[in-house]
């Protein structure tokens, strides 16, 4: 389950709370693409900004929308008490697995972010994902660290935060990771603009923001790279640079949101304030790209 | 109100929940030594950790207990709906006035920022506190940010994350303050070891974590420095420099949740897991300094 193309959808919101139907429209699309697993409340869900009753909401609707496809379900939060009650919620959701990030606010020591791992696996009954993004959480996990998580129980897979530019040093970081891994766990990167780079460097795995919404190209990626096609992984990235520059330029939530927009998958607005979709000028650059690209 | 020595307590943590008697017994000690405020629901109180009716519990409490001590509670949070409810609920508990951190996950523009105060300012009746605390929320400030915000309807102080070290710097830094708020707003110093410098450079307030658990040294070093006495008060800043170093290198909240707990003020743990007390090695120093400086 934890290979292959894992797609993220947004969560939409508007002033009245979860936009359900657009919610629920998103992930039959990405059921309908084939994507192998969906990855609900991730970063790019807006985990962070929805309350409990939210993410059990949600997390049921898109066990009930996927079609069979594993629903793995973000349980961040800031406090270990509600990770466990999150956690609690995605199963009885029927969570096929689950994601987690060590928000932080005051600082956390590596010994305080293995405590949070070592407590939340011990209630687990699925497996989880160790989701490392330090762009949002601010904390840098160090690879003892990793090499500690990965003893505890029902940790089946690592979304790293990217890989090296280079192919060779790309290869080199990946067999750093297999060295210290169990040979059970997974591999994933994530990082969009870098993940031909780091499936075709050996990882298992896109947890993806692109994929959440056009699974097409995040597939064609995928599927390219994983049956050794790495030329034709890469060209396909290389054709979505534009799209890149967009993430690079603005974040790629608000890009992923004015694209969904766009296609009419959800409305305006649709973050959780106090963010902000893009200004206009910025979303006519995304139209543009979008309609030059023929994504869709 | 928002000048003078404001006092964050701890809000202490246990297995079960808030520990309501430490806590009041926080309290009470605060507006016996006479603070001029105390800010319950800070960083140091832990507020980011906290859900709505531990938060709203436990500004009653304060408000309760604080024998006419003005109270001042922090609303924030990710989404700007859920500080507006924080806000009603502090207001309903008789909060003098709010303190609110643009906190973050998703970085934020200034414009979301601004949004967030714009949102929340329009729905306040008590005055509110401009927290910016880049150490925790990862937003940084602009002076143009500031001034903005400032225009705002009950827009009453900013918390500075800190002044310059050398005096000239610092007065400076205040000089430039000044020219882009309106004459009515105060500015309060944080960041406890450059409270001193800050004070006697013409800070209104220091918005203070030592003084929250030890507010007998903090109210000497704010007296003097309001007083003019600006040797006298760098005196007692340069006395606890033994404490200040164990803020920098454990961090404030850790170091003094040791604090009252050696004190006897709060039991162990009192943090909200995933944050851990400080190493038996480190609770040691802590003892040794508190000791040798004869806080109490």
């Amino acid at each position: 389950m934890f290979t292959g193309l894992s797609a993220f959808p947004l969560t939409p919101v508007t002033g009245r709370g979860i936009d359900e139907k657009a919610f629920t429209g998103l992930v039959e699309r990405l059921a309908a693409a084939q994507v192998d697993s969906i990855t609900v409340l991730g970063s790019t869900g807006s985990y962070a900004y929805l309350d409990r009753a939210e993410r059990a909401r949600t997390a049921r609707l898109a066990v009930e929308h996927a079609g069979g496809t594993p629903v793995i379900v973000g349980i961040g939060a800031l406090r270990t008490r509600d990770v466990l009650e999150l956690a609690e919620d995605a199963q009885d959701a029927g969570a096929s697995g689950v994601l987690l990030a060590p928000m932080t606010y005051q600082q956390l020591t590596s010994d305080e972010v293995f405590g949070l791992y070592a407590d939340v696996t011990a209630e687990l009954s699925v497996p989880l994902v160790v989701y490392d993004n330090p762009g949002t959480t601010h904390f840098t996990f160090t690879d003892d660290l990793y090499a500690r998580i990965a003893e505890l129980p029902n940790v089946a897979s690592v979304k790293i935060p990217g890989v090296p530019r280079a192919t060779s040093e790309a290869e080199g970081r990946l067999a750093r990771l297999r060295s210290l891994l169990p040979a059970t766990m997974t591999i994933g990167v994530s990082g969009d603009p870098l993940a031909a780079t780091g499936l075709n460097a050996g990882c298992d795995a896109w947890y993806s923001v692109v994929g959440g919404t056009l699974p097409g190209p995040a597939l064609t990626i995928t599927r390219a790279a994983l049956a050794g096609e790495s030329a034709s992984a890469v060209a396909e990235s290389e054709r979505l640079q534009p799209l890149w520059e967009l993430f690079t330029r603005h974040g790629s939530l608000r890009v992923v949101s004015a694209i969904a927009e766009l296609l009419d998958l959800v409305g305006h607005p649709n973050l959780p304030r106090p963010l902000n979709g893009l200004a206009d000028e910025d979303r006519a650059a995304v139209a543009e790209t979008i309609e030059r690209l023929g994504l869709r």
